[in-house]
């Protein structure tokens, strides 16, 4: 490892981008000051420094700044001027940005100085949207988009989440509990939250690796059908449904959530509305009304924003094929057609920052590991996701809403929150 | 009183439209007939008997009924099958129509049938359009909307609310609680829910008699700007500031939101939310934002929806003129442009039917004190507003939702709800 505080080894970057010690500086066009200088104000001045290879600069000091971004190339800076949302992971995965310094820190003030800084134009939006094309979410697509992220191996995940493999937003009842113990605890919480009687019908869509699904089922007594289309998930979900002797209890479908069939009390989905797109939101909320009982309840734990707006296209090109995390407003197709009536609406924004605290740690020391698996690029590809979606938190740029429903005019609710006390 | 259960006399009921007794019936007409059935099939036929005065009717025979309505006149009839959203207030306010049993049951019934039934079509909902304009909300508008509700006279609101008058949703720890100890427990959870600190600026908007604005002051240690444009309430609320000793921690300006001015570290708004219309959300979000300091948050307390749609006319033209409930999802255009992040939404809504309980008994009881203040016609039109807000809580037609917020990105939030418990 280097003293680089983001933890990229020098081997890391491609040794052709590294220049020989003490070499002239090799461009020195003033186009260069120029496009730095856009760059750095069209990002909002953020307390940053950043350097190009030929030696100029713009943002405070090295000591002073939060970190300090090094462009290794004349093409990477016109690429991060062109396109710096999509370039800067791009580039920072390529080897030709390299951050020295914290690169959470940078990022957390660069999504700050982002959101202060004028929005870009209309030509600015038109061309981004006419260069770059989200993916979309058929059946068919999802399947790709899902293998594309959760397919990995379950050995790389076991690398860096908890032993129970919950790869969502933790609930962290102080700051300092454990990973693990946080991830029972938000199990428990949404539990709670929809009241789960003995004997009753669930059913959950987007099940991961199963721990939610055997949680109801192991200390609520329920049956649960889930719906997950990650074969290499639900081949571990349904080992561990024997291990624990819940096979009977809990059925894994390796199924489109579009395919939910029957009548159940409890609709439960955890961290898979971001995968579902926007312009199917209507059909997922015709699914959940289909499927719930006339006493039915819900519950929607999603990464959510405070106003509409794209998903990074760097996380949804390379990290989430399809991804789109909501505004609440955005929710009105799911909820409105059936009468859906928000029960409660719980902000865990923190906690998503504390829960990837975790997973970057564990993901930073296991780095030899992950980088044996794969290669040095996808280390620093996935070190970016973690940083920037850590940052993304930190900064307000993502919120983690857990959103309570029931079928509106139904009067067996609780009469306050006092049960929800862990 | 009479022994019917919505606590009429039989002197509200203008003689000429009492029977009398044994006449044999004065209209017999086919059309009768197909009118009241075409009325009850639109209403989604609820468990309601609704009969004509010339003794035809519909639904189950009154002993198996939630109520049943008497509908005096031909000319009733028509008019409910014309427009009944308006028309039943109207003509139960007029006497025309009459409910034997309990009001409140026979609402709620109704809401309920109604939620099932087949919403009107196009060219109902045009015309309902077109003969019914509800009132709008400028700021001359805005004064002389509240004028009308809020300026019947202290006296008056005296007889049925709490003894500081707090005419908005209280909070019930249990439901046994008594109106008054729910009213400081609902003070209470908004000065907990906003975290308030000694020496805070304070700005409330719609600040009623001015129970919260004195709450925080005496139990918070802030200090409070509060706007209201009921000339009744301020002198109230003024009075008792000066009594309380607190006159130099509370200004009770009587001003429109919109003239709100200077920086505050939180503002509230208890129940106003639904005077301001839908197009002036966006101004109103405009004045949080530049109210607000940098770390400043919110609460708003207000009526809801589970779906966008217009207040029942009778409602807005009689009771809450320019009033509009509103689904969450139209809070868009407060808190999306300024990028407020919604930390915390509860739904109080069956606390709400707890409150008009005891607001109605109250109401109930001091009945005749309410009609030496008034007349007959204005107790008939208060008790159908209080049943049929009682039984549009009840029934889900109405909620009662309190949204807390901040400006994005600001990290010093409660790390769990755990304070919030009273």
């Amino acid at each position: 490892m280097t003293d680089d505080r983001d933890g990229s080894t020098t081997a890391d970057r491609p040794a052709a981008l590294t220049p020989p010690a003490g070499a002239p500086p090799l461009i020195t066009h003033g186009s260069e000051q120029w496009a730095l200088q856009k760059l750095y104000d069209a990002a909002g001045r953020p307390p940053l420094r950043v350097e190009v290879r030929s030696g100029i600069a713009v943002g405070p000091p090295a000591a002073d700044a939060a970190a300090t971004l090094h462009v290794h190339t004349r093409r990477a800076l016109f690429k991060l001027l062109a396109f710096p949302d999509y370039y800067l992971g791009a580039c920072y995965t390529s080897g030709e940005v390299h951050v020295e310094g914290s690169l959470v820190d940078g990022l957390e003030e660069l999504y700050r100085a982002l959101a202060r800084a004028q929005p870009p134009g209309p030509l600015q939006r038109q061309l981004a949207q006419w260069v770059y094309k989200p993916q979309r979410n058929s059946p068919a697509e999802s399947r790709h988009n899902v293998h594309r992220h959760y397919n990995l191996g379950n050995d790389f995940y076991r690398l860096w989440l908890d032993d129970q493999l919950v790869y969502t937003c933790a609930y962290f009842r102080t700051p300092g509990s454990s990973l693990e113990q946080a991830q029972i605890d938000k199990l428990e919480l949404i539990c709670r939250k929809l009241r789960l009687r003995p004997g009753e019908r669930v059913v959950e869509t987007g099940s991961g690796w199963g721990a939610l699904a055997l949680h109801m089922a192991r200390h609520y007594g329920v049956t649960v059908h889930a719906y997950n289309i990650a074969h290499e998930q639900v081949r571990f979900a349904r080992e561990r449904a024997q291990a624990l002797g819940l096979q009977n209890q809990v059925t894994f479908f390796e199924d489109d959530y579009r395919k939910i069939d029957g009548r159940y009390d409890v609709f439960v989905s955890i961290g898979m509305l971001e995968h579902v797109g926007l312009e199917h939101f209507a059909d997922f909320g015709a699914v959940i009304d289909r499927s719930l009982a006339p006493s039915g309840r819900g519950l929607l734990h999603f990464i959510g924003r405070t106003h509409p707006m794209p998903l990074n296209p760097w996380i949804e090109r390379h990290i989430f094929p399809g991804g789109y995390p909501p505004a609440l407003s955005e929710l009105a197709p799911i909820l409105e057609p059936a009468n859906f009536a928000v029960l409660d609406v719980e902000n865990l924004r923190l906690h998503y920052a504390k829960t990837l605290e975790h997973w970057l740690a564990r993901f930073d020391a296991n780095e030899d590991q992950v980088r044996a698996m794969f290669d040095a690029r996808f280390v620093r590809a996935w070190r970016f996701y973690l940083s920037g979606s850590l940052a993304a938190f930190r900064a307000g740029e993502m919120h983690l809403y857990q959103l309570l429903f029931n079928r509106n005019g139904v009067n067996d609710v609780p009469w306050t929150r006092d049960a929800l006390h862990l």
